[in-house]
């Protein structure tokens, strides 16, 4: 047998990942473009069916798309202190245009709350303007200096969503749904448990007043931030001027709010569920549900089956792999390295007994069924796989959260943890929200991830770094 | 009666189409961004139903989608000795990013021929891997000195198809199929007859061997290149060696096409429909086919039309415009500005009746109709509003294009023609695709539009600027 093109994840995380994604044939690195990927078309119809969800999301609570443009000019970023600080190191900038050195450069949108800031100024007067909910599906680009295919890259594609509301409590109401539509779409159609909370001061948005995020952990035990929602507050407001007469006639400005998922959500995806065979998708988000591989030695054999395959094919929505030259052999590894959930076998003795064999990608498991009722028992079987991939995953991430009560013991805990060899836990410990507190883990290559919103734990204690009494723990783990 | 917001195209040509944009709140100009819009969300819904349509067909044809970098080394656009010369002088260029002045600069995409072709070198090794067929969603720059919202932005979103394959001839039933399918779009959903052709030399793509286009006549008599489909040949193959082992155990390089459609189409479809009230949408293409308008004077009378404008609203998929503080009035005039197909009026005369009005967006016509069977009534009306438009625009076109026998004849139909003025006329003459023919056209600032597939005209004939025998008519016309 020849030897896996996959490293074991045992073996090397790191590669493992990058094997996945390549022998998925998801994307590959773009190297004439530093930090920039293609995305092939397996991982781009990935990506099509989480925005279909998304969208669908975002458009029934109200939100409709938009687009501004992808250049901004340079001052633009200036205007709002945190922002420009956060984002200046990062930026790509464009100096000449149409032959000729420009008089002030734009910046490629690293994110657009300055330029959609500027354009809400002008659209807002009044309280009747508001609520504004916008989203635009876009490119961004962040010159990152350790990239990694779909986790980080120097151009990623996201989705923006921009609010003006009249007053701070519609505004965080707008924050924290728009986080649980997040965390829907990651535990429901990823099937990727996460933890939603607020980051702390020192990890929030450069320019939002609080950054609420999605937390899941990844295969290895480290985190990965899924997406983030931003109490923005009224800061753009001010550096932008955006203004509206409130019903008491009295101008005041508007309080906004922003949030965002990328393609990153991709990786999450892939350190999540895949396995050292290849990538596994949940069914939901499987572009491709089913392949039904027909199988025969004999020419005559051939025609037999074929005719059946496709009559099943027809019924299921399955995909026929007719390729020649191919061994049914070869095309169970090809799919199973794509992640389709479901492989259907048939052959010659398959139709004289009038079954068909169902292969599951997440357990492995065959077993002959009825042809009679197959579209039914595929459907109960898609269904199954969704539950179990959900359920592995929240059982890992249970199974590798734990409490520490001093500095001391998250230290320990965190020493094993490594990208490449796994290990990572989610440490749950009482800290207070404070840069100093963030700087003292940081000592161990982990960070405050978030704190959580819904406090499964034991309420009030002691903070494990200045003593003083906080509210509730806290997840601090390494992370991506 | 307050003075319309919107200028007659009597008046100016020009500033109607802008004045329908901006009361159709379909798009506004950034002007802190050069030559830039937003697109705001009118605007971009209707390019999500353009989209739509287009991907089915894409992937209907066996096309898949996938994500190539927006920047580009420089160094890539010289490979092609046309391409690079052609678009030059509109690239924007990124000479710093993260900080540092780049060793070599990238430009932003202003089409991707040069960075798939490096893709598709790595890619394609066997006959076994062709056709590769793939579809890119994109935003592209290319900086142009006079824009016009949707017509011509520095920026603009579009789709490029680009494709490879193994022979010629499978490459030119690419590049028509597609062209096709176009023309199905543009006749089919935005009602928009089009010309399917082929440019002259002169008028081709950079870098392509031949380029076909559909052009549309607008409602002042000006052409619009509303789409473009290239046989690239083996230029791209050849700059970017992308070579394929044919059946024959032979190397040769791929032969290539690609083809491109905009959110220029949304300025076509304006220019093709639109009146002097603003926005007329076909059915197909409108994100909202029907408003219902519910009229009530006393408070008494409200909750029983309101109770059956939810319930024929929930019947028909229309929406209930419930806003308080607008007069019926207000609201007739917002929705007809925003070119919704057919506006619904209910008031309490019409729940005595069993009536309700339907108001026709096309034609301006109202006829009270019964509220049993209202959504087959309305399913009706909007399929009779689809194929008025089409046959509206299709009587037009007709009605303005003449033949011409000598370039004289040319000169003096293409005289009054002006974009302001209107007046334009396409020209069918018998000239040669030739450089020296399409410039003498240049001198009436008109160009040679296509040479057309289908030519309903009269056969071969003697070319008005040479006097040699050519094959049959072009299309001349002024153009935007």
């Amino acid at each position: 047998m020849a030897e896996s093109p996959i490293t074991p994840r045992g073996a090397d995380f790191a590669q493992w990942y990058q094997d996945v994604v390549l022998q998925g044939d998801m994307a590959e690195p773009a190297e004439i473009v530093k930090g920039c990927m293609v995305i092939k078309p397996n991982g781009y119809a990935v990506w099509e069916v989480l925005q279909r969800e998304l969208d669908g999301r975002f458009k029934a609570t109200g939100h409709q798309n938009a687009y501004f443009p992808l250049l901004i000019p340079q001052s633009f970023l200036q205007k709002e202190a945190e922002h420009v600080e956060g984002f200046s190191p990062e930026l790509a900038v464009v100096t000449v245009a149409g032959g000729k050195e420009l008089e002030e450069p734009y910046v490629i949108r690293p994110t657009s709350e300055t330029i959609i800031g500027h354009f809400f100024a002008k659209w807002i007067q009044s309280w009747r303007d508001l609520p504004m909910l916008m989203n635009q599906w876009a490119n961004v680009i962040r010159w990152e200096l350790r990239t990694r295919m779909f986790l980080r890259t120097t151009e990623f594609l996201w989705q923006e969503g921009h609010t003006a509301h009249s007053t701070h409590e519609e505004a965080m109401e707008e924050v924290l749904r728009m986080l649980d539509v997040y965390a829907d779409v990651a535990e429901n159609i990823m099937a990727m448990p996460v933890i939603r909370g607020q980051k702390t001061r020192a990890e929030k948005f450069a320019g939002a007043v609080k950054t609420y995020s999605i937390e899941a952990m990844m295969q290895n035990g480290l985190a990965l931030q899924a997406g983030t929602s931003h109490d923005l507050g009224q800061n753009f407001g001010k550096a932008f001027d955006v203004k509206f007469q409130n019903k008491e006639g009295q101008l005041d400005y508007v309080w906004q709010t922003s949030w965002g998922v990328s393609t990153r959500l991709i990786g999450g995806l892939i350190m999540t569920h895949s396995d050292d065979k290849g990538l596994v998708l949940p069914p939901k988000l499987a572009p491709l549900k089913s392949v039904l591989v027909p199988i025969y030695r004999k020419e005559e054999e051939r025609a037999a089956v074929l005719e059946a395959a496709h009559r099943i094919a027809k019924e299921t929505g399955s995909k026929v792999d007719e390729r020649e030259g191919h061994s049914p052999g070869a095309k169970f590894f090809h799919w199973e390295r794509r992640g389709v959930p479901v492989v259907l076998e048939l052959g010659p003795r398959d139709l004289a007994s009038g079954k068909i064999v169902v292969k599951r990608r997440d357990t492995g498991a065959k077993e002959p069924v009825s042809q009679d009722g197959i579209a039914a028992t595929l459907d109960a079987t898609l269904e199954a796989i969704q539950t179990n991939l959900f359920a592995s995953a929240r059982e890992r991430l249970k199974a590798n959260t734990v409490w520490a009560a001093s500095i001391g013991e998250v230290e320990e805990i965190l020493k094993d943890a490594s990208a490449e060899k796994g290990g990572g836990k989610f440490v749950m410990a009482h800290i207070k929200d404070d840069p100093e507190c963030d700087a003292r883990i940081k000592q161990f290559k982990a960070t405050i991830r978030n704190m959580p919103l819904v406090d499964e734990c034991d309420g009030p204690g002691k903070c494990i770094v200045t003593g003083e009494t906080v509210p509730q723990r806290a997840l601090i783990a390494k992370a991506y």
